[in-house]
């Protein structure tokens, strides 16, 4: 099965959805720079789908559709097998039947990678194949490309990442029109931004595979999906927006990866949850459904890089890249850099990581109660960076922003802000992102 | 000379300044990661300096420091060699001598790979050996490897950079204090971040180089900094960026390089000048002496990758991610995908390039002159957008925003009305870019 010189590269696509369309679209129109680029022409031999009849975006010769994708995956000649399902299963069959067949793979399957990656790893490397997966993460954005070999002479310390158009389109529209959650997720229903059911979504399951696909690149270390702390949007009120505002920042949800000093070397952690960042940060201009990758690392410094997060042919020009890759190493008879979980990290519980709170407090309105809240937050070690007051009637609202201290000791000073006489209501707890204490 | 498993790859360093310190300190602190990343131990086995005693900003032992470059690329046990030198010669001879030797070579070299780089190429390709350099543009910014790679299977029809530091930081200070431009150049040089003799960046000819090895890459045409038209922005007045205010952009010193449809197919154009930018475009929010680069290309769309533009860290974190990919595949005795000239496009003339002027004209103030300069637009088939008009005592400025057309039909209008009685000056001609007609 080893690829001889003029026979060109052929190539099997899994799915014919919004991204599966697009890809065969791109291998028919793109089809002499492919060839050019990789040096051997690049044939579609064959497409595997749910049904035979169904509406597709794009025409497909008849000859090339099959329902059967376990035949297709391991026929002899199939040089690149292309996994655009989703999902775990038969996705994951698919795939390591593909490369026990000894095809090399590209997927865009972030839910599969995130949860069951070094299954698939070890496959590609016991099979001496490629398994190449850029769509999973940000769209057409390549930001793996970049933490895999760009940064590979660097220290990557951090990531922030936008890795969800829908929870940005909507915190979005929640910024500039003053609308709450329910109304904002309603217009990016209308509008086709996010699904009926926006579960996957808004509740951060997805940004979550993503994240932890990135921390393990970025960390050399191998985190999964159970291994990122999530918190989704759907308790971001108005109030929230407004209150971000107000200290000059904006509410994202944010995929963060970090590595982090422990007294026995490095650890990593990653997390997903709504977080106000300041409006000079360069991710707070990241608007719509559009999606951005924040790097920071100890030469490189911070790096940003920005786009389209999801669709058919943005995503399909993220796959084609790595179709290109594969098939030139193919042709070379090479498997490319695979995996690398070298550095093996502890992989920290979110009560260990060190964040900032902003909360929001209705107290009664009388003497003291300042020095109470203030007495809460030190009983913690927790040190405090402003605090405004607000009266309103007989109540007062204080609006406190701490400076950087574990999780664990934010949450307790919460959980005791909550048991106090004097505290009427803890109305919001956010976590300040994106800059220095 | 290949690398047999187990021995290290053997790395020599030419030129050990600012950048080249860095690499020197990298190679050393980060000697684990680069071996595990390789898969085999990095060693560093020569620094070629010019003053063996010159102050440097890493301790080297002097046992790895030479005055004699020419032996140390072509030693029988160099594997990679990086050269940070910069400049035509010697740069050039080494780097021929060690990829003749049989050394894979990264370099930062963006004025020799501007203006020779196909002879390099081509020596690189006869050797069989990898010739990489990321570091040439926008300095720490992994923007080369996407467009070469990640954008292989997509068709880039346009790239906007803002790829000179020392220029964004002027143009930024002019925007916001309003400063003219000596001002803004006095303050970037007591910031260090202007030379003494700032020519090579303020008129465009670092710019220039690199808008010539980022079209070569997006359009796989050779395109040489003999190519590029140049302008600088040592004319852009605080009139022009108080009238770009006016209308919400910014002005920007951008480097252009776009796909143009001809009638005998496609063709390429390559550009440095200052130009007016909508604030919302993502390039807008670029502040000093950072570095941007925004790409458009069919499936994916707008991509935009930022970060530090310049600088010896940052520079040497591009180098050290090049110098990985070289060394493993040195370690697999294979070479990576090389230069790709492929489409060998016709590079257009600037005259035949469509873009829009922005023109301050100041006339008399009487009646029909608004009528008369409209008609000098007409006569060369120039669409006026917008027409703003100011009294001003005994005289008037007229501000006219074109449409797109061809820049030879737009100097020609400019010409035009420098010739009229009516008109006293033009006062700013300056192109607009980044939104649509």
């Amino acid at each position: 099965m080893s690829v001889q010189a003029g026979r060109p590269v052929r190539v099997a696509v899994l799915g014919c959805g919004s991204v599966g369309s697009q890809v065969v679209r791109l291998l028919r129109d793109q089809a002499d720079d492919l060839a050019a680029r990789v040096g051997a022409p690049v044939e579609l031999v064959g497409v595997a789908v749910r049904r035979l009849d169904a509406p597709r975006e794009v025409e497909v010769p008849a000859g090339l559709l099959t329902t059967d994708a376990e035949s297709l995956v391991t026929r002899e000649d199939v040089d690149v097998v292309v996994e655009v399902i989703g999902g775990i299963e038969p996705a994951r069959s698919l795939i390591l039947a593909a490369l026990e067949g000894g095809a090399s793979v590209v997927s865009a399957n972030k839910a599969l990678l995130a949860e069951d990656g070094p299954t698939l790893y070890e496959a590609a490397a016991k099979a001496g194949r490629d398994l190449h997966y850029e769509a999973a993460v940000a769209g057409a954005i390549p930001i793996l490309r970049p933490l895999r070999e760009s940064l590979a002479g660097d220290n990557v310390t951090r990531v922030l990442g936008i890795v969800n158009g829908t929870t940005n389109f909507i915190l979005d529209k929640m910024d500039s029109s003053g609308a709450g959650f329910t109304e904002a997720l309603e217009e990016a229903q209308e509008l086709g931004y996010a699904e009926a059911d926006p579960t996957a979504d808004v509740e951060g399951f997805d940004a979550a595979s993503k994240a932890a696909i990135l921390a393990s690149l970025a960390f050399h270390t191998r985190v999964t999906a159970a291994d990122v702390h999530r918190e989704g949007i759907s308790e971001v009120s108005a109030a929230d927006v407004a209150s971000a505002r107000d200290m000059g920042a904006v509410v994202k949800l944010l995929a963060i990866c970090e590595l982090i000093d422990t007294p026995d070397g490095q650890a990593v952690a990653a997390r997903v949850h709504p977080a106000m960042i300041p409006r000079s940060h360069p991710l707070a201009s990241v608007r719509e459904a559009y999606n951005a990758v924040f790097t920071e690392s100890e030469a490189a410094g911070q790096l940003m890089f920005y786009g389209p997060g999801a669709g058919g042919a943005p995503t399909a020009s993220a796959v084609l890249g790595d179709l290109v890759t594969v098939a030139r190493n193919r042709l070379a008879g090479i498997r490319g850099a695979g995996e690398s979980a070298y550095a093996d990290r502890e992989v920290l519980p979110m009560g260990q990581t060190r964040t900032r709170y902003h909360v929001a407090i209705d107290v009664e309105d009388r003497a003291g109660v300042l020095a109470s809240v203030a007495l809460a937050f030190a009983e913690h070690d927790v040190s405090i960076q402003t605090v405004r007051q607000e009266g309103r009637g007989d109540e007062a609202q204080l609006v406190v922003v701490s400076h950087r201290a574990s999780d664990a000791q934010l949450s307790a000073t919460v959980e005791h802000l909550r048991g106090m006489d004097i505290v009427r209501d803890v109305t919001s707890v956010m976590r300040v992102e994106g800059e220095p204490e």
